[in-house]
């Protein structure tokens, strides 16, 4: 990918009730957000939405046609309240079905035919025309719809269905970031820092205020893709940081 | 309040570059879905967006438009990069400007005029026609604009304002849960959960599988605003998983 391809972009969607009623807290948009960064892919959305077809079908649509990808995680499973893969068909406007692919993963957890029960079959359940993630946790798997990859939302599975997911994924040149403690209060800082922001127009620089036991502090993240710009960047806000001193 | 109005309902917008690169983890979201449940509103919806005006304004717009409330974290300290009030000013398509209000309070921390300086004065920007949110941290206030609470992304800070919204909000009957850990596969109960759930539509079912060092397992948990359907539902699912064993 040539340098002056504009990076990737993508949205996480997690779907979930147990995530809006703060009953679970959601680890899994996290580790995408650092999943992404690493490979260079800039994360734009989190959105979080309930069990809800109506509220999955719009958050899709939105994201799918504003992100080159959206990772969907939770509402996968065997239950009733798993509807994920039906909302993901509805979205696209495509069928959906038992998919003999999702039917053979299965059967190499579930030998017995007995345990391939109605529950676990609603788990093969894969929208027309989707690939499949796998997954080495459950073998359930996820899939793939254009750009929408659909993951389970136990955090061990999400993370091995990434493993999987993230190969597929166009990487862009990764975004550098270097972060300076200030042990100044961000008041302090607020207008020379904006000056050093104006004179280095391609470093994005963030100020972010934080309290210990010595008091209010601020730690200033600088972030760019080209390493040249940003150490000189940052060697302007060590500079303006000791002139404050 | 009477019991059959319809729930007040909620979502958080989270203001950020530094949660969606990864490199911090939102925890305000999830505080605030704490808080929110335990008065009997109903969150519906979290988004994070970067700090970026179209995208603030985007969002405060069609969160507004949704639900009863809107809470916002980050973005309202002194750097260039904190948009959040404008934003909101624009999505409300309001004018902005220095708050007597807001210079009072930060007069309270910072008597000696030099110190309330161009970045300062920054946080004392207030959309017109907006009631202040006391900080009792920093003193920097946060804002009301219609149904959009405008609060500070420092964790400490943001609780302190959510302490001075709560009373403001129109609390609803509050949501009781049950939570019944089943020492069964998902897979195993996911036929049987979904009759209980038929047969009980007041309680919404939930099913949310874990893994420990026993392997895989899940807990039911059930919700519901009246106790005698709660604990009846509860029953229903006792009595299945009994028979399971």
């Amino acid at each position: 990918m040539p340098e002056s391809s504009p990076p990737s972009t993508a949205a996480v969607l997690v779907i979930g009730d147990e995530v809006l009623s703060g009953r679970t807290k959601d680890t899994n948009s996290g580790y995408i957000a650092d999943y992404l960064t690493e490979i260079g892919i800039d994360l734009k959305e989190i959105r979080v939405v309930a069990d809800d077809g109506d509220a999955i079908v719009n958050a899709v649509n939105a994201l799918r046609a504003s992100w080159t990808y959206v990772f969907t995680t939770g509402g996968i499973g065997p239950t009733h309240d798993d509807i994920t893969a039906d909302s993901i068909a509805k979205a696209f406007g495509v069928g959906i079905d038992v998919d003999p692919r999702a039917v053979a993963m299965l059967r190499e957890r579930f030998p017995n035919p007995a345990d391939l029960n109605e529950g676990r079959m609603r788990m093969t359940r894969i929208p027309f025309g989707a690939d499949l993630i796998a997954n080495v946790v459950s073998k359930a798997p996820g899939f793939r719809l254009g750009n929408v990859f659909v993951m389970a939302g136990v955090p061990s599975i999400m993370r091995a269905m990434m493993d999987v997911v993230g190969p597929q994924l166009a990487p862009g040149v990764r975004m550098l970031s270097e972060s300076v403690r200030a042990d100044a209060k961000e008041g302090d800082i607020a207008t020379p820092l904006a000056a050093v922001q104006k004179a280095h127009p391609g470093v994005a620089i963030g100020s972010y205020p934080f309290m210990d036991d010595q008091g209010f502090n601020t730690n200033v993240v600088l972030r760019s893709r080209d390493a040249e710009a940003l150490a000189a960047a940052k060697a302007a806000v060590d500079e303006m940081l000791a002139g404050l001193r």
